[in-house]
């Protein structure tokens, strides 16, 4: 499981999903079921992630320097 | 102690167990012994480990893009 | 958005300001607005950054060895 | 301030120590006061630094796999 080389990974604040920075973007994995629920895309990989503490948002860093600040909402149940 | 380059450390949320991201898997130990408890072998060096916040699981991250979600309840005492 | 390669990323613990490490220094953000709120630069590139639990202050740490402890007060509202 | 190329910077749980994971050993302030507290000296670079979610150990991992539980007692008031 898993696409691209690995370089953090996190879970939410709930522990409901888990977030992999690699060298594509950021897979989504549900925890409970370990099924993938999305690829966050980016251009260059992704060094670091972070959830903010309340888990609605997810900050990416990459090697060309481009943060984003991802919107949770859509995969949380 | 240890064994294989070490990549990142982890404690447990309930601070019992510490987990080690190395060149030859993930490395457990009881915190207040400090003994070995277990050794979660992996094909890849092991970038980064991350406790689930109710501490029951412990996911992984290699080189290869390997993520793994290992139980903890076995280690748990 | 930003400037020089990232290699950390963190949420402040109230999850208002983002701070990113990289090349060039500490990149602030105001995770609400996405705006840029100031940027503490560095002579060297900076390798990890965290907040003190109160959020009151922030520590860089760089390649060649700096340690800074910046004063958080000015980006709290 | 520092020495050594640091890898890794962590705070302890209470905020008043701040530990820094460099190439000769991990070294240790007093957040209050910025003074220098202690080094952890260790053979080989550090690579991770974490506390215990009580304070009271924080473990160091090195490039050659020697992991170390430091007791920090002596430097918490």
């Amino acid at each position: 499981m898993g696409k691209g080389s690995v370089n953090e990974i996190a879970f939410s604040p709930d522990g409901k999903i888990l977030a992999i920075a690699s060298s594509i973007g950021v897979w989504l994995y549900d925890v409970k079921t370990f099924v993938e629920i999305g690829l966050l895309e980016t251009e260059e990989f992704v060094r670091s992630v972070a959830f903010s503490p309340d888990g609605s948002s997810l900050a990416s860093g990459s090697g060309d320097g481009t943060i984003i600040l991802w919107d949770m909402k859509p995969y949380i149940k």
